[in-house]
């Protein structure tokens, strides 16, 4: 047990790897760019990063990104690791936050910097809020046992009134679907307010819960204002929902704690903007590093796109974050989180899905998966059912189709 | 005048340009991958995106950023804007963001994205908190009139006690400084806690006031949760301080919003992270889009960098930066903030600034540029003074150094 903070970081450089290595840790702790006369041994003991490995991969063509210095010299790329003693930061995640992401990226012996993944003391982990609710807490509330939740997004996005919500939302209850998400997009404008939205949606989940006994959980998109998001939070409770939406990027860490202090309901985190954190492979964010911080701050669910998506993130890219949520933060807080597979899904990707991860505990979203099936929603859904059943029992696609007319029927349309 | 935002993209992609916006606007509107019957032209109509232009910028040698479909197709770069309704996301500047920089990124017509610009109807700026204090507060409570505050940044940045920052402090007001502000790794942790930190530091500053009437101006960084960052505001309060500051990235807009809504004192907001929002020229975001939600959010000052700094950062994306919060949001509420200038900063950089700039309404902050002056930091900062009015009345550098000894001085050590 260590009581250190440790980043993994990919680094491209035209300086050395340690010598870049000790520059960051200078930069991101007790150094300058100029020596200062309070700079002493006693300080770095206390508060200087530490350099904890480096490891040369080998040479690139040349600088990744512009502006770096010495733009001819050769350039290597690297694996390093820094540490930080937690005396630093004490357990502040935003703090954490620009310590391990903040002025590194624009270093002048940077040509290309990525933030791969985080280790933290479990000191921090205890202290932390971490997910309230996870995969048991969502299994409890959406009464989904032994497969994926399988769940859809409204759309259009936005431009639907709260009456047109909660009708869609009524054809998908009676679709016998588990789970249902606002789109991003979607959070209080004036054509959809979120309380006329709320109440308009919750009437007809409860309407489906009283004939059914199934409870579907609705993901209502409260990003706001913090005290907007506790009223929003609470409005939904009282109306019985079972789950809450905020956009991670929107809020920020410091968003996301005031919620999850305050909420009794499950906090489903959507990443929209992921694009601007990662897309470039020499900068920024690997998901895995990036997602530990949210699931520390509370985030229950969180999106990680899917096989054969409709972005430009490949598939093992993809299953690399989902099996990054279930890492555990530490053994006594495991923190897991449960990943959101969505874009462009369809019960053909359900069998590789299981293939690789060989576990039912996912958000399973797809759109036209269900809503463009021929036979119509509701052999949508069945076809997505029977897809994660046959899988999980072993069976082939073609296998599985034998028996399942709404799986046959998507083969023919998705496949 | 239009109830319309607008955002402004460069973009790069194997699809003509025109069929990328609309692929762009429907994403982030009405329109989805697969045609869904609530598409109406009703609800297109009142939420749909608009291309508001489109302008060809010419071919590109191929993607700049991976992953995009049609790799080896020719590629060209464009210049974009789109326009969305008020409507779709009211006056909320975290669903804003999530509007005009959300699940577009990774667009697989997508190979270069970047937010280059906003502009926002005056209804959504007359509704914003914007900035409490910006020049004329920042001028009122420092009692700086006519030249740029000069100001520093407490270093090493993070392991100096609080006893030790207030020895620093109170050296740097006999120096004569204007304003100083903590580093962004310097919080709330244990080595020198945030209340011990206050107090020690205001003790000091209150203690220089009342022997000379100059309250210098420090910003205390009480980035941290939402009740944290209150108290910690009402902490420097009531202890007489006058300013506090915030990392963007961190506290997300919510988080700053939150702080806004409270705060009776100027945000100094850091941008730590910039670089991973900016660095590839073909990704993320140019800092005139990115600061103008934070300014509607309630930002007094914002980082911009500095001519010939130690990053690797322009002079001209600094000065742009510089000049882009100086642009009016609106013509009844303009919501300007203050550029504070930083990082590698002395004398000799005072002159190119004027020059670029013609405005004294900014923060010049100097690490080095006054702590390693030869003759001591109240030579420091007298360099800079006289460097700045020396430059206000149009003389040169060299003509300057004459009639001071400091400016002279600093030209043989920075020169």
């Amino acid at each position: 047990m260590t009581d250190r903070i440790e980043a993994d970081y990919l680094l491209e450089s035209p300086v050395p790897a340690e010598k870049a290595a000790a520059i960051l840790a200078g930069e991101q702790s007790s150094g300058t760019f100029m020596a200062v006369p309070g700079e002493t041994e006693e300080l770095k003991a206390r508060s200087a990063a530490r350099v904890e490995r480096v490891e040369d991969m080998g040479p690139v063509a040349g600088p990744a990104l512009p502006g770096a210095g010495q733009p001819d010299a050769p350039h290597r790329r690297a694996r390093l690791t820094l540490s930080w003693p937690l005396g630093n930061t004490g357990t502040s995640l935003p703090n954490i936050l620009a310590t391990v992401a903040g002025n590194l990226f624009e270093l002048n012996c940077v040509a290309g910097l990525r933030l791969t993944d985080l280790r933290f003391p479990e000191a921090l982990v205890a202290a932390s809020p971490r997910p309230a609710f996870g995969v048991e807490g969502t299994r409890r509330l959406s009464g989904v046992q032994g497969r994926p939740l399988i769940g859809t997004i409204i759309k259009p996005s936005i431009g639907l009134t709260a009456r047109e919500t909660a009708a869609m939302v009524a054809m998908l209850c009676k679709a016998g679907i588990d789970f249902i998400k606002d789109d991003e997009l979607q959070a209080d404008g004036a054509v959809c307010p979120f309380e006329d939205r709320a109440r308009a949606v919750m009437a007809e989940i409860n309407a489906h819960a009283e004939r059914t006994g199934k409870k579907v959980m609705y993901a209502f998109n409260l990003t706001g204002e913090v005290d907007e998001m506790r009223a929003r939070h609470d409005l939904v409770l009282s109306l019985g929902g079972t789950c809450v939406m905020a956009s991670a990027n929107s809020v920020g860490l410091t968003g996301l704690l005031a919620l999850r202090r305050h909420a009794q309901l499950p906090i489903h985190l959507h990443r929209n903007g992921w694009g601007y954190l990662s897309r470039h492979p020499s900068l920024g964010f690997d998901f895995a590093a990036w997602s530990k911080l949210w699931r520390l701050a509370g985030a229950d669910h969180l999106h990680v796109n899917g096989l054969r998506n409709k972005f430009c993130e490949s598939d093992e890219s993809a299953l690399a974050s989902a099996r990054s949520l279930m890492q555990p933060l530490s053994a006594p807080h495991p923190a897991r989180a449960m990943p959101v597979f969505s874009s462009g899904q369809s019960a053909l990707q359900a069998f590789g899905t299981w293939a690789a991860l060989k576990t039912p505990d996912l958000i399973f979203a797809a759109g036209g998966g269900i809503m463009a099936h021929p036979d119509g929603p509701a052999a949508g859904v069945r076809s997505l059912q029977d897809a994660w059943a046959a899988a999980m029992a072993g069976l082939t696609l073609e296998q599985a189709a034998k028996d399942s007319p709404a799986l046959a029927a998507a083969v023919r349309t998705y496949g």
